[in-house]
């Protein structure tokens, strides 16, 4: 393994090779098996788990980790080809990314959607436009429409969970005051597809998810045996739900239209998970990546319920990344 | 020993044995100690001494550490309970703290007084509402009105000053621009009387500490044989002194108020440490806590004279917060 | 060795032993010669190359490191003498500096130019200010006119290349939008004439570098049987050269004056490296320290050859640094 960049680039044998060794890992623990390895951690973006749990990741394996965020410390960092820099940014990432990955044995890099052009997000410009600068083992940290580390703990958690293989998975937008990024809902729909599950995308009308991650999570559901269907109507997706997985996005029919956007979520507050939502699904487990804002997204009374296993999936971000930093460190 | 929260919660005994701990540290190290341990390290405020010496303590025992400043490279924490979250944070410490907890061995948390409301302060909302998520190992890196580190690396100095144990001990307030919390003096007045001084508080009208922290300190002197008085005169305070404490604090009689409060401390600019404080008490020693305003709250003569012991103070943070690590982590 | 604040302060013989550890320890890694180590990076300024390299060079043998940033979730630092603090630094130096070198084995400072006064920048009045407060082992990170780190790696670079000990290293101005220090151009200047080339200085009048630094570099060469000459003309430089060293600096004649220096360099945005620099001198390598704005300073065209080598400079401050660690703190 070489990289780890998209759930969607292994076969779902090689995840569960990976799922079968994060629980290695916590039962038989490795403190020496990348002694003397050195991580780098590239924060475009703000980060709280994935800041910590790649440092501490390391740390449990017995090697090392830096951490660069352009712009706080270090110089704003360029991302287009062929500009003239005499903006704010001092540096290119051409130059910088690459000697980076000089200084470590592996580079993870963080880099969310511009939220402006969605064809350019959805090619992953911006990340891949750096990918391709260094031959390092590379880590998706959170690019644009993606999250690797994010999905391959969840699907942890709801093994742990004993959430059926073929369970129903309801992917369900949620209110935030601004869009956000797509790359979560993404990425926990294709994972939940390629688990092989029952899965209904749950949105308010424009803010459906663009057509490729559709089609990238039915085909992953087309060689695991499972379904994806979406939906507008809540009582139908939530019947007999086995996981409610929460997550705000940004209008997609306007996308990086902040107006338009601002204006169809200002009559969605109504859409704040609350207990009444699991009437017709009472052992309904709720999932959510974080942060999360309560009683906007999700009501205190449910994330402070037994059903929030929100921690948990948090948790299982270390455990998930040290089989991938495992994997592509240790000799 | 499963917290360190508050110097109160361990008697005089168990103090001694840690101070015996951090002196074996030095004189013994322990390289391997903490061997593949974390520590967490959260910043809601800024830092020198804590920041840099937990890192290195950790270091020197065979441990290590992550840093995660709230709002800076992290999303803003909320700390209210039952908001509904739809300003400027993006994460509750409900979900946060534990979260974080999770990644590592034992959680250092600093988190200052609001200072608007005393009664608030005083209970220590906002840090104990952290420290109730959590079951992992605590430490209190400096809360509304406590910092056990600062005071036991006090403690551990006056120690090799060879300051009598019933030695005379002057807490005195300073002149700073603006009003700062009560942790520093609370902790240092507590450590003292529960060291067994004679302790006097020397602070101008609508200074005084806060009944609840006086009486804290009575009730540790009772314990310790020590005492504790006030006074709003210098030359009677210093007479004899073993010790100088300095301290810059808020108005406590207008407490949150900060026009009441700049109108108080703008006469009282006299504040300022000077060596004809110690015309009484030639081979009184001075200490502070810092960071310290050259020339506002102590005057370069004292600073850069040998009575001043301030960056004996802050390096003895180092084996003090060893013993501390030790003792919660070793197994 | 004690400290590494300029390359000055060594013999040849001595820059050749460093060089040589570093090709050592590149050929033959030593992961546990620093075991228990501790680093201290305190960075008043932005970096990129110096923070992440040098935490890795410490992890790479062994060692560990923490960075402080005054003025980001640190307190400012004073470093002016005497002055009554009542401004925004909450601490100085006086206290900070040693604080940190105690916590510590060696202590590493990154302080630019105040850019203001010449002759106080020449003077080093800040940096050394701070280095004599300490006696822990320190190194330079870039002071106001050095950047011995830059320079170590710089001439490691071209040994690699096998550019010949008397070759021609032309160091050339550079447009940039606005002033920026006189460090790397000082350094490479003196590290060129130390390593015995035939050194050219080519600038725009305005820019000439002040008299003491082509002093100091006319004294390495005359040590080593390299020169140091100056010029305006392109052409002239240029032909035959082996390096073009390419560095943004202010303008020198007016020092300080904003003004003066944004109404020089408007006429001089042609000083942006392209092909057609090198008609004469075909295998000339181009050398910068990063960061550099594309198509500002260097072209694309320039950047993206076989004849830039700006990202093995980089690199080379990896090994470089761990020769320079290694030397100071190995027992």
């Amino acid at each position: 393994m070489k990289r780890f960049m998209d759930l969607a680039d292994f076969t779902r044998d090689e995840v569960l090779g990976l799922l079968e060794l994060a629980h290695r890992l916590e039962a038989h623990p490795e403190p020496r098996a990348l002694l003397g390895k050195i991580l780098g951690l590239v924060f475009f973006n703000p980060s709280l788990r994935t800041l910590a749990s790649f440092q501490a990741a390391m740390a449990r394996l017995g090697g090392s980790s830096f951490v660069i965020s352009p712009g706080q410390g270090t110089w704003q960092l360029e991302t287009r080809t062929g500009v003239v820099m005499d903006g704010a940014a001092a540096e290119h990432v051409r130059e910088g990314i690459p000697v980076l990955a000089s200084y470590c044995d592996a580079l993870g890099i963080r880099a969310f959607a511009e939220g402006k052009e969605l064809a350019s997000d959805l090619a992953e410009i911006a990340f891949n436009g750096m990918a391709q600068l260094i031959d390092k083992p590379l880590i998706n940290l959170e690019s644009a429409v993606n999250h690797p580390c994010q999905a391959l703990a969840d699907w942890k958690t709801m093994d742990e969970l004993k959430v059926p293989r073929a369970g129903r998975f309801v992917l369900s937008w949620a209110y935030h005051p601004r869009a956000l990024p797509l790359a979560v809902p993404a990425a926990a729909l294709h994972m939940a597809a390629m688990r092989g599950m029952e899965v209904i995308v749950l949105r308010p009308e424009g803010f459906a998810l663009p057509g490729p991650i559709m089609q990238r999570a039915r085909d992953a559901a087309a060689c695991s045996g499972g379904s994806v269907s979406e939906t507008t109507d809540r009582d139908t997706a939530l019947r007999g739900a086995h996981v409610l997985y929460v997550k705000e996005w940004g209008a997609t029919g306007s996308y990086g239209d902040a107006g338009e956007d601002a204006r169809l979520r200002g009559a969605l507050t109504n859409w704040c998970v609350r207990n009444d939502w699991f009437a017709a699904s009472p052992d309904c487990h709720v999932m959510h990546c974080l942060p999360v804002r309560r009683n906007t997204a999700i009501a205190d009374e449910v994330l402070d319920s037994a059903r929030s296993v929100v921690r948990r999936e948090a948790y299982n971000r270390l455990p998930a990344q040290m089989a991938v930093l495992h994997k592509l460190l240790s000799s």
